[in-house]
C-alpha cells in the first residue's frame, strides 16, 4: 500500500512539474530528462509511468485541480463565464496562462494542433454556437467570438499589453456586451 | 567580391531556414545546430555571422521579403487592412503564420515577450488607438480590437478551426464592420 501511495505521489509531482515546463517552454522546449530532474527521479521512470513524452503532455494538459470545462448554466450566460475562465481565472498552475493558450505554444506539432482544435471545437464552440442560431453563418460568428476571447487572453498574459494586463472584469463588461451582440446578432447578458 | 557574395548568400539562407524553424518549433525547439545543418554549414559559422541564437532569432523575425509594417493610408482604413495582413496575407515564408503569431510560440522567454509587446504596441496599437479618440478607455478598446484580429489569425492558422480556416475576406467583412463599430464606437469602412 505504501508503495502504491509513493507511486501516486511521484506521478502527481511529475504531472505538476511537466505542466509548468510545457506551459513555459512548449512541447519541444521541454525534455523528459528535465521533468525527471525536477522531481529527482530517473527519466526511465517517467517513460514507465506515462509511456511517452506525448502521453505525459496530454495528461499534464488535461488534468489539473482547475480543469478546463465548459461552465454550467444556460447558453446565454456562456460568453461572460467563458471570458471569466479564459481571461480572469487564476492559472498559476499553468505558469499563469490558460491551458489552451499554453498548448498554443506547442501547436507547431500536428498532434498537438489536432488535440487543441478538438478541445476548442468540442469543448467550447459547439455549445456556444447555439447563441448564433438563426444565422446562416452561425459557425463563423461563433469562431469569431471564440477568437476574441482567445486573443484577449493572449494579449493579457502571453504578450502583456499594458491596458489589458491591468484591466478588471468590470472594465471589460460593456465591451463584452457590445461585441457579443455584434457577433451573435442579439443581446447577451454580461452581468456575470 | 565573390567571397562577399557567397557570405551574403549563406547568411540569407541561414535566415530563411531559421525563420521556418522558429515559426514551426519555437525559440526553445530550434537549435543553431539544426539551422546550420539545413544550410550545410558548421554551427560555428552561424555564431560568427549572427553572434548568438537570440540575435539570429531577432533578425530572422524582423527581416523578410514581406515585412511586418503598418499599412499606409488613413487610420479609418487600418482595421480592414490589418485584418488582411494578419489573417489573409500569404505568410508561407513563416510556415504559413504571421510572424507575430509565430513569435507567440516563443513568448515564454522574457526577452521575446518584451520584443513582441513592443512590436504589437508601437507597431500597431499606438496608431490604431486614434480610432477610439474621444473614449476615456480608448487604449482598452484598441487592445480589445487587436486581440480580436490576433485571435482570428491564431484560430485560422495555428488551431485551424474548420469555418475560419476556409473563410474568405468577403465572409468576414460584415463582422469586421460590426465589431469595429462596437469597439471603436463609430462606423469604420470595411470595403478593403
Amino acid at each position: 500500500m505504501a508503495h502504491k501511495r509513493d507511486r501516486e505521489a511521484t506521478r502527481a509531482r511529475l504531472l505538476e512539474c511537466s505542466r509548468l515546463r510545457f506551459a513555459r517552454d512548449g512541447y519541444d522546449g521541454t525534455s523528459v530528462r528535465d521533468v525527471a530532474g525536477d522531481v529527482g527521479v530517473d527519466p526511465a521512470l517517467v517513460f514507465r509511468y506515462f509511456g511517452s513524452k506525448s502521453s505525459l503532455f496530454t495528461e499534464a494538459m488535461a488534468g489539473s485541480s482547475a480543469p478546463v470545462v465548459l461552465p454550467d448554466g444556460p447558453v446565454e450566460e456562456l460568453p461572460a463565464k467563458l471570458m471569466h475562465q479564459l481571461v480572469f481565472e487564476d492559472w498559476s498552475e499553468y505558469a499563469g496562462e490558460h491551458p489552451l493558450i499554453a498548448m498554443l505554444r506547442s501547436a507547431g506539432h500536428e498532434d498537438t494542433k489536432d488535440r487543441l482544435r478538438q478541445q476548442v471545437c468540442e469543448g467550447y464552440l459547439d455549445v456556444l454556437s447555439q447563441l448564433a442560431d438563426g444565422n446562416e453563418d452561425k459557425n463563423l460568428r461563433t469562431e469569431l467570438f471564440g477568437a476574441w476571447l482567445l486573443g484577449i487572453g493572449i494579449l493579457r498574459t502571453a504578450v502583456g499589453t499594458p491596458t489589458l494586463a491591468k484591466a478588471t472584469e468590470e472594465d471589460l463588461r460593456p465591451h463584452l456586451a457590445a461585441v457579443a451582440e455584434a457577433l451573435f446578432g442579439r443581446p447577451v447578458p454580461t452581468d456575470g
